[in-house]
């Protein structure tokens, strides 16, 4: 029998997602330790990703600084459509072209720069709780779980690459080299005595990390192929039809934002593909299992 | 004083190289752990590249199972030259066609297939040695060495990722997330049944991972910045360059073929930069330290 103190989970309620968990924990058991490997969304997987994906706050801080050094920036559409809040008008300019514009303020500045500014944000964030509290506490007990089953845990996420890199050590445990996200191309240059150096552009390499895109960078970064993956929208699909796709145990963990009082309750977007009915529906058709914030988690978010 | 079983580098002679690495590991002692960081060449770094590189015994390998299964492929040039072993041809048609020629062998096949292909091709070549015995004892234990410093050992290969990536734990200890090669690219596909899969094409994604090439891909793929860095040829000049150039202790090690009668004698090729003088007297004047494998290696090739 097992008690309180041997639940690797106690942040989730007894119900069928956490059971599912829990038997897989053990199944994976069977499996080579060089393949029991698991992958996770980042943006509503691990942390909220509403009202705004917390990326968009760190560039927005990035424009009220440049601003402050350069107000005619605040001519250009885009950021005027940041700083005066006009939702209307982002919703017009789409996030795409606004995230391009921020963007070009890092035009320039080396990776360490780049860190620095990231952890920077992060540490004086504090609106209204610090973005480690935005965590969710029964995604940080399951990555320790599957930890403690020999697992090496991934993220690959649709933001930028760097940003999770600069947070994903110290938020989740997960080495820089271990994230798969969105590229920003950096090049290669010499100082005026020759010293090599990389500065950031502001061009993406390929493609968003998004629905198919996931699975062939996950190859490409990682050689690894998940037998588990979480993820909470259509742009996670591939990914986790993949790790179910696995042979032996696998397992497919869809967060279904369904808690208005808690946390936020939305549909996801359909990133890649449009679904007739919801896509929790999709999701369970698929055989993957449902995570409900309102049902299945006792608490949400970190201490 | 040091006593012969507290020498974590027993294979190195006493000597200008054995000393500035052990110099090192101590000065690296007081670097963040999450920036003490190594990145290795493969090819003439960590194993022996003569005559032949390694990756290319494999590819022809796969050429004599192609042609006993299609003997119309002995027609091609590209294959017609590597089977007669005419060395001529092979000059005139180069190496990059041929490898193209070889890379198509492969087409469609998915991740693991192929890495069970390395790995079945490995356990059985012995020609005269196997093909692990070909590994560098003195830079076994130099990761060894690094990893009892708590560095992160990465390797960093012109050679295909996927082929590195197959045997580079079993051979050296590191995971396939820590491998940087030149990739292959990997079609997302779905089957009859549309389940998701990947198969491999027959392009390259982007350049071949050498020079500066090999920076930024260090950047891309893992995000970390190596505080020491070890290669062979001028296509690990920039990453050389790139780590002794971090701040705090760091260097630069370049494995010099030098050793006629226990490996081979040769000048590296210069991938990407022509030099006047000699590459190991580049490397002296731009501050790296030079491993003679004559004056500096007791024992050259792992038991």
């Amino acid at each position: 029998m097992t008690t309180p103190s041997d639940d690797p989970l106690p942040s989730w309620r007894p119900g069928a997602a956490k059971h599912a968990l829990l038997d897989f924990l053990v199944a994976a058991r069977t499996v080579p330790v060089a393949e029991r490997v698991a992958m996770f969304d980042n943006d509503g997987t691990l942390w909220c990703e509403k009202p705004q994906y917390l990326q968009l706050l760190f560039m927005v801080d990035q424009l009220r600084q440049a601003v402050a050094a350069d107000p005619t920036l605040a001519a250009q559409p885009e950021f005027r459509a940041l700083i005066e809040h006009d939702h209307a008008a982002q919703a017009e300019l789409g996030l795409e072209r606004i995230a391009m514009a921020l963007l070009r303020l890092t035009i320039g500045i080396g990776p360490a720069e780049f860190d620095d500014r990231v952890r920077g944000f992060v540490a004086a964030a504090v609106d209204p709780v610090p973005l480690r509290r935005l965590r969710y506490q029964p995604m940080l007990e399951l990555i320790d779980a599957l930890r403690a089953e020999s697992f090496s845990v991934f993220i690959v996420t649709g933001g930028g690459t760097e940003f999770v890199r600069a947070i994903s050590q110290d938020f989740y445990g997960v080495a820089p080299e271990s994230v798969v996200g969105t590229l920003v191309s950096y090049d290669f240059t010499r100082d005026s005595v020759g010293v090599p150096q990389l500065v950031r552009s502001a061009e993406m390499v390929g493609t968003a990390n998004e629905g198919e895109a996931k699975v062939v960078n996950i190859q490409r970064e990682l050689g690894r192929r998940p037998i588990f993956a979480a993820g909470n929208t259509a742009g996670d699909r591939e990914m986790l039809e993949y790790a179910l796709a696995s042979e032996g145990p696998s397992m497919a963990l869809l967060v279904d934002h369904d808690d208005a009082d808690r946390e936020y309750a939305y549909e996801p977007e359909a990133v890649t593909v449009d679904f007739d009915g919801s896509f929790t529906a999709f999701a369970r058709d698929s055989g993957w299992t449902v995570a409900s914030i309102r049902n299945d988690w006792e608490q949400v978010f970190a201490e």
